[in-house]
């Protein structure tokens, strides 16, 4: 097995982590900081993708559906339909300053 | 909020990756050392145990299905059906051998 962390059809949550994410245009949005799972339907929820921040400070964060992440072989990572302006204007999920899943918001 | 990572339905795939597992005897069997996606269905496909080995030389792997991980909030482990006899017994399913991953072979 060349892959053990990623087969045809399967791939590890740490694989997944740190892959960056693009927009269609090429510009480079973030990238996966974490994959929350639905523990009792055994379901992906969602990816989170980290943004901004210098350093890791004031680093945001935007969930993805999993189904959204297409993988591009070419840029070595996760293509989205999402300009850097929409992301700049989405509901902050700022999980440093309020954690709106851990409050249950999303 | 405490616990940025967990809700009552959601778990970071971050958070699940260190956690001990335990037999039903209380004994620790190994850790959770990666969970693995269905990339196309959007399923948790099963998590991966680590065991065994010294100092991460050694270490072996046994796949566990998601549903089979009960969380024992005492232990603050998984709780997992399976012996140490047959753990041993299990079929190798051996990244550590040649840790294809970890030597950027992927």
């Amino acid at each position: 097995m060349d892959n053990p962390d990623e087969t045809t059809a399967l791939i590890s949550a740490g694989k997944v982590t740190g892959t960056p994410v693009f927009n269609t245009g090429g510009e480079q949005l973030g990238e996966i900081y974490d994959v929350m799972l639905d523990k009792r339907s055994g379901r992906i929820a969602y990816a989170i993708m980290s943004f901004g921040g210098v350093l890791g400070i004031g680093l945001r964060y935007h969930p993805l559906p999993w189904d959204s992440l297409k993988y591009d072989t070419r840029q070595q990572g996760y293509v989205v339909g999402l300009t850097i302006a929409e992301l700049e204007e989405a509901p902050e999920f700022d999980v440093a300053v309020t954690p709106l899943w851990a409050a249950g918001a999303v």
